[in-house]
């Protein structure tokens, strides 16, 4: 099966393409360069879809309205907010109707490449109050590209987000079985050189290997404080 | 009541244009140039919301997959079809999950913009075959970005198909009716100085002039064969 993977460079999309190789295809992997401050992260897309010599399509995105602490430099990104803080309200991290746009676009790669699938890392657990990345949503989307689509009056495509119901500890063991290499993944929203730790992305990040038992190897990069 | 308009410059999304101004707001235009081979229609979108005074978002947005008539040379747009035989299948014009990237792009402008409505000018009869114009698409659409958006949860943002159940004739009339400039409208997939007359879309629109009882303006610009 020939799959469409969004791959990000975080810890969550890696994983949800090493899900996808599982499969056993290769899946074609794409990156969107939208304006976010933490750019750095698609860096790490490239490396990784680079180590596994998968195609990848890496496009632009112009959103000049900003609207969103990942694409406006005006806008704080939230720091020193501990789990329990995150996810109560949609955070001034979201980005208006981002995944909309993102799984769109993979839709139309997916339909011209005759494509089965879309992976995308959604989780909806240990997550920072998404609305694009619940369930409801993704399976209203799911509905709604078999109805715009040549393809989906034939085969629907699939969006398969393996990670939904998975905590983020449960991620990290998942992507450790998988052999998901942690060291080249990029989660921090601020656009440093090592992971600021504060924002919600590296707090959940850190939750999610503390429960797991284990050590980030990202970290292992940055110079201790 | 603000609203954003996807203008492409074209009769049916000028139209809807005109039909959101009588709704008594100013709306705000977007455009997106997507390679379209037909870009001489941004022209005209720029023309006419710049003669209406109204704020007026252009994007660029990277298709470089292609797979459809309108972005790929290497694909031949339809011509010299009539009516009765446009509209039985998809057309090579068909670009992959379009409407779903534009109306995604239009949400996501919308919600930062604090806009209730999406105005869209696609109409599902007399129209080009195309699966993202029908409305089982559109009642999808409106229910997929109600949980995609932040917005969402509180007001729904609406998807408004004023032509949606006009013929095209009908939409002719509509147009007349609201001072549309038919003459500052393209509607042709070629990116010539004057309308082919063979596509499907020059086709589509000589129906609804002729069956409106109509001359259309633009022709009147063009050379006599």
């Amino acid at each position: 099966m020939k799959a469409v993977v969004l791959l990000s460079g975080g810890l969550d999309s890696t994983t949800a393409l090493y899900a996808a190789r599982r499969e056993g295809d290769r899946p074609i992997c794409l990156s969107i360069h939208y304006g976010q401050l933490h750019e750095r992260e698609l860096e790490s897309a490239k490396r990784i879809a680079s180590a596994l010599r998968l195609e990848h399509w890496m496009i632009p995105l112009s959103l000049p309205w900003g609207g969103s602490a990942l694409t406006d430099p005006q806008i704080s990104v939230p720091k020193g907010r501990n789990e329990s803080e995150i996810s109560k309200e949609i955070p001034a991290t979201y980005v208006p109707a981002r995944n909309s746009i993102f799984l769109s676009l993979a839709a139309s790669l997916a339909e011209t490449q005759g494509a089965e699938a879309i992976y995308f890392g959604a989780n909806a657990l240990d997550y920072s109050g998404y609305p694009d990345c619940r369930p409801e949503f993704i399976e209203a989307f799911e509905a709604m590209i078999a109805r715009g689509t040549k393809v989906g009056a034939l085969r629907p495509l699939r969006i398969v987000a393996p990670l939904l119901r998975l905590s983020k500890a449960e991620i990290v063991c998942l992507g450790a079985q998988l052999g998901v290499p942690f060291e080249m993944t990029w989660s921090c929203y601020e656009g440093g050189e090592f992971p600021c730790g504060g924002c919600d992305s590296c707090v959940l990040r850190a939750k999610g290997f503390r429960e797991a038992g284990m050590e980030d190897p990202l970290l292992g990069t940055a110079p201790r404080n």
